[in-house]
């Protein structure tokens, strides 16, 4: 059965999360968006694939735009050529003559490759009747490389090392999975220390998710220092001397305010420090990575890649050993394609993949990675885990489930990427009724 | 007398270059296009500002929209405030809560950001009534300091530094602008070796660039490694030993590739290879450029900047000394205020400026950029020329001019970036005349 890509629909949708504080940080004050992408086809039952990229609010029309521009490229394909040339078909879209100018591979242009590749691996997974993580887990390991463009990266991995760790990770596998089905994914919760929470929210938010199981919970820092302090105290006391704490700068500090901070900061025994930097700042988060180690006696790593905007990014955070932990995001890099290379390169570098997630439907997404990255790749839960936001899971088919602290494996076929459909005219931009 | 900007016109114009094969190289092929801006104002006799920023057509629509949802901070500002607050109302643009998200920095919502930026600059040049260089050049140092953002670049470059280089500059300035009135700026030309020619129109327009004056010369690299020798041979047959060669790959080379096809091609002594690989490769680049020192003795170098993000990437060029030619753009980052920052950082390093030029009016911009770093930072032409491409300068109300191969001091008011209207009209996308 051949199955044709038939046509790109391109949906503004937008949340009003900014008035409440949600998502608030450093830098960000978010009204949470996505450019939500369905590819048609001509399948019997009308299969499509759903993908999208998250944005902040404004500008969510850019990176529609540039969906549409990229969406020539799409069109007219079978599911089958893509399969069999996925690297050509990756490139059409990342080394289009004239659109690579706009990034290259970065920025709008890159996020709306991202929404219309993970919309292929939606569709793909759909068709195969299989959720994304079990695709991409029972895949050969030689189609699994096939889907990687090394270009740019084999410095740091070549295609015979990404088939070798492949081949490795189907050591143990029904053991791993058997091990997921069981007990969840481990994860920790970012829905705790928003900056726009006053502390007495902080406080209660800490405590109630606490109840609930979570053992690691993340903060924002970036704010004045003794801000900082002051809501990392009450964090640590919450939560005891045991559970995890990471805190997340979302970039606004320089090179040697971020050390200077974290000097401070270390007190409270923080698992990482997130973007403590500008995200293209390779060399300043070596420097921070040394200077953090120094500073905690090796307790505290430095975490990034939600901003990272390509694998070349990534490929140098690795080898200037900048980052202790890899956060991948499913949508700013080029969707599932990029993201294999990124998880493969950072096992080869022996960091371990703790996805970035929230906004929008993030948490949807990145499950099916990590858990891939589990099952075939890493192997070991130690230092793994995704992040999860408590906001807006029902506006999707196939929401997260979790419990005591935990994804459950998703079981329906895709990348859990479909939007309700009335979730779509509801906060559809500027028309749907939340908006008009 | 308070000037305020009350709108902002954005135009899409597109020139048809592709068919002809100008323009390509490696990985570009392209319809010459500007995201073209105009500032509206309160002034008398109706002075406006005019930036643009450079694009490579498909797509010049996104970076159009990008300037629309940046222009509410724009309008409604009077030239007094922005002169006051200058880093304020850069980051208005940069630090956007919700726009941010979509680059950092970077791509298409950090054009757009050039184009407006550059467009106030050329209001206030216009306003001052001179050319922007001499606005810049006659600044006072601490004004030239103010108007730049050190956030994430204070670890290279602090603003006492940056002074003391501008006060530097203030010696011998006078003996040099007399210099560049009577001589013009040096120049180099990139009109002869584009992939798209054939050899025999390499050779002819080599031969008649040389008659010209020229005594710099690029070709593009990248395509097969024979080809690429055989049309090296040619360049430097026809130019004799003595004059300039260089060379540019436009990103297309792996960084291993790029080693081993640089030891095919310092046959030809080039000056430098340009883009040897992906513009985001800064650990690549080192590496690059520690080896083709180590293959030419020390003759060629590594160039870069044309895609280079932003000024955090241009930091660490500069400080893993990836680079030995800076390559500035006008446009692609956030305009005048962050192109001072890069070439103070440049002059810190040692490194001198050979801007990227080309397109459309991107000659017409990086003149100004060039002349205000050799008379108030560099203070030194040796090794300094500016990029002359032979296209569309007919469509500016003020183009460069040349002689001998070398660029003519503009003396009309502003930044030379005023497109002609009847340019505008034609070129208009989708619906002037030559597209509709």
């Amino acid at each position: 059965m051949t199955v044709t890509i038939t046509g790109v629909d391109v949906h503004d949708v937008r949340f009003p999360t900014a008035a409440a504080g949600d998502g608030s940080d450093a830098i960000n004050r978010g009204d949470y968006s996505a450019t939500y992408v369905e590819l048609r086809t001509d399948a019997p039952g009308g299969t499509f694939g759903a993908g999208f990229t998250f944005t902040n609010g404004r500008g969510n029309e850019i990176t529609c735009a540039a969906v549409r521009a990229l969406a020539h490229h799409v069109v007219g394909r079978t599911v089958e050529e893509i399969v069999a040339q996925p690297v050509a078909f990756w490139r059409s879209l990342t080394a289009d003559v004239q659109l690579r100018w706009l990034g290259p591979e970065k920025g709008v242009i890159h996020m709306a490759t991202g929404a219309l590749v993970n919309a292929v691996w939606d569709l793909r997974a759909k068709l195969a009747e299989k959720p994304l993580w079990r695709l991409l887990a029972e895949m050969p390991s030689e189609e699994l490389v096939r889907n990687i463009d090394f270009h740019h990266i084999i410095d740091a991995l070549n295609p015979a090392e990404a088939a070798a760790i492949l081949e490795k990770g189907q050591i143990g596998l029904s053991d791993r999975l058997a091990e997921l089905e069981r007990d969840g994914f481990p994860s920790y919760t970012t829905s705790v220390g928003w900056l726009g929470y006053p502390d007495d929210k902080v406080r209660a938010l800490t405590r109630e998710a606490y109840g609930q199981g979570w053992r690691a919970m993340k903060m924002k820092v970036g704010g004045p220092i003794e801000d900082d302090v002051r809501r990392a105290r009450i964090i640590r006391e919450e939560i005891g001397p045991d559970a995890l704490l990471m805190m997340d700068a979302n970039q606004v500090w320089d090179v040697d305010e971020a050390i200077e901070n974290m000097s401070r900061l270390v007190e409270f025994d923080p698992y990482w420090i997130e973007e403590p930097t500008h995200a293209d700042d390779v060399l300043g988060h070596a420097r921070i990575a040394e200077a953090v180690t120094g500073l905690s006696g090796g307790r505290c790593r430095v975490a990034t890649g939600e901003v990272a905007a390509n694998r070349v990014i990534f490929k140098q955070l690795l080898q200037a050993e900048a980052i202790g932990v890899c956060q991948i995001d499913a949508c700013r890099i080029g969707g599932v394609n990029e993201v294999l290379s990124v998880i493969l390169m950072a096992a080869k570098f022996g960091v371990p993949i703790c996805p970035h997630a929230g906004g929008v439907g993030l948490c949807e997404y990145v499950q099916h990675l990590a858990i891939f990255d589990y099952l075939r790749v890493g192997a070991s839960l130690d230092g793994r885990m995704v992040e999860y936001v408590d906001h807006l899971h029902e506006h999707f088919v196939d929401p997260v489930r979790t419990r005591g602290g935990r994804y459950l494996l998703p079981d329906q076929p895709g990348y859990s990427s479909t939007m309700k459909r009335a979730s779509i005219a509801e906060f559809s931009f500027p028309d749907g009724p939340v908006w008009a």
